[in-house]
């Protein structure tokens, strides 16, 4: 799906600007495992796995159904139906898609599927729920990498699909109100009508929610631009767990009255509340946009072209995406209608720029002028720039379909680590090295955040290559003070995981918030927080 | 003193360049009073002040000494003494600086200042204040403007300042770690040193600590281009009020490992813990600033002028701060040393606005383009645009003397409102309207954000001014969906007040995490909640 945003002065199909290549290519040598590369014994092949069918995220199987959540009756459903009316689902298919996530990866046993309309709604399903001891499951575009969007037993699946509306648009401020159900794409579409954008963009923006973008915190591509959520976010309706509709709907940019507790729903993953609206501040939409794709010879240049980029592109930098050539190969074989727009596989890293200003052609020589620098100090290999919207959209489709070519090999895991720059690709070599020929491995992400996205491709799930991931990747970074959740979150598969980034004074407050805000536990259970600490 | 963050290509002292002019100053009609318009009676002159004796700050008198807390004795002095050595203060003419804010509004009657130089220290006396139930108030540079730094009875107040090494600073990434204690401006003279700036600067950064920054949630000039701190602040260690360490001090961008708990510091006012170490993210420091100070005829002009500033200066816009007519006549009568850039008191409304960019020509064509523009449009009668460092500092000091004009009067009563940019300047004048010639209205601030700041001038504080202030002031502001305190905080002053821009659900979830976190309630009583729902 074309990148929505690009607007080019010229708007002829020209072949891009290309400039000289200085080919390299070598695989880096395997060095000697360190100490903290040690892992866990395999999983046994017999235990029980209950509901889970293919749950490979760490320690799934592991987890029992919490025996203080009740069982759904024709009572409860009976309730649902006086409130929601047509908004209770039982068809199977439709409950169906809503039990698994978009990998096949987690597949819960859910038998009712909520789709509530309003607030109200919300509020009378969770009061209802936490009296009755029902689980829950908040569900947004079930977009989620980490297994946080579907039951992991028989938990009900409440759907803000059904709260689509946007509430209003302060043209003045660029202050955007809507309902949590509502498609990050078609946010986008709207305020860029107005003259606007969204402050994030994610390759899942035609499915995710942003209600449930708020509740992971999601990151994505302008991250480096706009920063995050918790900055741009201004407001938030939230549903707790016993029905409290909690107003902090401000549109105010600045409000210093009390804590700011909007905060603890913005990355807790529906553990804490239902987030129902937002207020959030859109940028304004600049009218020049120009996309670069570059080469690097190996790692180092990639890194020093970050520092050069934040340092000479500046104010107008609003994308520094890098990817190594395995994905690179991997989005040519499985994307239909992709181009390389550098020769293939002649590289080891590639680069993707783009920069947003107010000034076409001011912005276009300010990114010329640096590539051209570059390639003279020998950080660039080879280039182009986008020449028109349909290069761009090729350079950025590249970039935002890995994820999705990599789901066509068979089975993959997944990991987002945050990790200081210059050690972030270590990890990736290292894994390579531990998987020999049983996996392929990439590595790519957003440079300018720290942010690495590593792929392991295989062609089924088992829990021999698990092994062989577990813990190692999460005890690497911890050991690096990196992050083993950069914007992912934990979810159902990292729940257990969380003590590699966070204190044990940390956790156990954590846990006591939970405690406090859910004391019945209903909210998105096994997720998020380790089972031994609730 | 002089703004220090102005880089000039053109060294020299040239006159300013000059638009023309359009003066035009009429004082708007007073209109009829609104239904909101309601005060409370004037307070009893008769009431017990006890410790307290100027304060003004609403509700202040009327807070009793909680007879819950002990009373300090001599084996507490002991104890603090043994782990922190000359870091206990008895003298009594220190005690008294510290028991006073610098507006001289709020005094204490403290009887003991710690000065811990560690986090450890620090953790040994609040573990040790919560088991003898001794209150503490955390004290930063003392600058806050709504009586939150300073003692209201006899709590043991704990200062940061000793603790003001800066521990690291990450040159490729930009990102600062330091103690609690460092002076805001000492951290902006060391990351410029180092090519990058803070993300934020405020009038006090002569001596406001960064921890205080942190706990206050200030926004400050930057706050329109590089957004607030929940956005900037990276990491936080924190001590809690049983002396808890809680190590979040990541430096990671991006960390979405369980709930973000450092974001439960930033603006609580040191009430849930008290913050001892800081990670920052600081933007690159861009070689091109310019300042221009503008003058427009009415309110209207100075809102149309702003959004003509978003569109057309785009991503180099980096303030745009309004001030009244009185603002300006208030400055020349108490700065030493500074001139108006424009014919004196001729316009009703002045607005200076800086852009920060990375190419001096380009940046410097790209503001007077707009500003000719505007004038040619009407929204500009006058205008100046710095030809150098010392006239860009002058533009500043007249912005940022304001505040410290401002108390040279006499009396000062402050509000900090965060108002829908249509209607900010309407409170003004309205109170304007109420006070007549009892006081001197001022209205100046941060337009881009929204937030207005109101000062209100008398000989002295008394009783009847404050009720013709309070509460019509937050009653106005409520009904506007603005909030009572954009960035000063709630302190003592606004405490009982938080009704006004906070629903009772949300205040009862915070009264419920207050007490949480600090049970007894040792940390900064009487502060930022209102102590019915402790």
């Amino acid at each position: 799906m074309p990148h929505p945003q690009y607007e080019f002065a010229n708007g002829t199909v020209n072949s891009c600007r290309r400039f000289h290549s200085i080919p390299s290519l070598q695989r880096a040598p395997c060095g000697p495992r360190t100490n903290v590369e040690t892992y866990e014994g395999q999983r046994s092949a017999n235990q029980p796995r209950e509901v889970q069918k293919r749950t490979f995220g760490s320690a799934a199987t592991h987890i029992q159904r919490n025996p203080a959540y009740s069982e759904l009756n024709s009572d409860d459903v009976s309730y649902f139906r006086s409130i929601l009316g047509d908004g209770v689902v039982e068809d199977e298919d439709r409950i169906a898609v809503a039990n698994v996530d978009w990998m096949g990866k987690y597949k819960g046993a859910s038998q009712l599927l909520l789709l509530p309309k309003s607030t109200i709604e919300v509020s009378k399903i969770l009061s209802y729920c936490n009296t009755r001891r029902l689980a829950v499951v908040p569900q947004g575009g079930n977009t989620g990498l980490v297994g946080g969007s579907v039951p992991v037993y028989d938990e009900v699946i409440v759907s803000l699909a059904g709260m689509d509306k946007i509430i209003s648009f302060d043209k003045v401020n660029g202050i955007l109100t809507c309902e949590a159900g509502c498609v990050l794409e078609n946010l986008s579409t709207f305020v860029e009508n107005e003259g606007f954008i969204m402050p994030l963009d994610l390759g899942a923006k035609g499915s995710c929610h942003i209600g449930g973008n708020i509740s992971t915190n999601a990151g994505g591509l302008r991250f480096i631009r706009y920063g995050s959520l918790h900055g741009n976010v201004l407001g938030l309706e939230v549903v707790l767990a016993d029905g409290t509709i909690l107003d902090m709907l401000t549109t105010l940019r600045k409000d210093n009255t009390g804590y700011d507790l909007k905060h603890l729903f913005i990355g807790s993953e529906g553990s804490l509340g239902v987030v129902t609206k937002i207020s959030v501040l859109t940028p304004a939409k600049l009218p020049s946009t120009n996309v670069a794709f570059l080469s690097c010879n190996d790692y180092t240049s990639c890194q020093k072209l970050l520092l050069a980029a934040r340092r000479n592109l500046g104010e107008i930098l609003s994308a520094f995406e890098f990817m190594d050539h395995h994905c690179i190969d991997l989005a040519m074989r499985h994307l239909e209608g992709v181009q390389n727009p550098l020769p293939a596989s002649q590289y080891k890293f590639y680069v993707l720029i783009e920069t947003t200003g107010s000034d076409e052609s001011y912005d276009k020589t300010k990114l010329e002028s640096f590539l051209l620098r570059s390639m003279e100090d020998g950080l660039v290999a080879d280039g182009v720039i986008a020449q028109d919207i349909s290069q761009a959209s090729n350079f950025w489709r590249i970039r935002e379909g890995i994820s999705e070519a990599s789901v066509k090999v068979g089975a993959v895991y997944k990991y987002d680590l945050s990790i200081p720059v210059e050690k972030l690709y270590d990890i990736v070599e290292k894994m390579r090295c531990r998987l020999g020929d049983n996996a392929e491995v990439l590595g790519y992400g957003h440079l300018g955040d720290g942010n690495l996205h590593l792929n392991i491709l295989s062609s089924k799930y088992d829990d021999n290559t698990l092994a062989q991931i577990e813990p190692f990747v999460y005890e690497w970074t911890s050991a690096q003070r990196g992050s083993i959740s950069a914007e992912h979150g934990l979810g159902l598969m990292k729940a257990e995981k969380i003590h590699y980034s966070k204190s044990p004074e940390a956790v156990q407050l954590m846990a006591s918030i939970k405690k406090l805000m859910d004391p019945n536990s209903i909210l998105n259970p096994y997720k998020v927080l380790p089972q031994s600490v609730l």
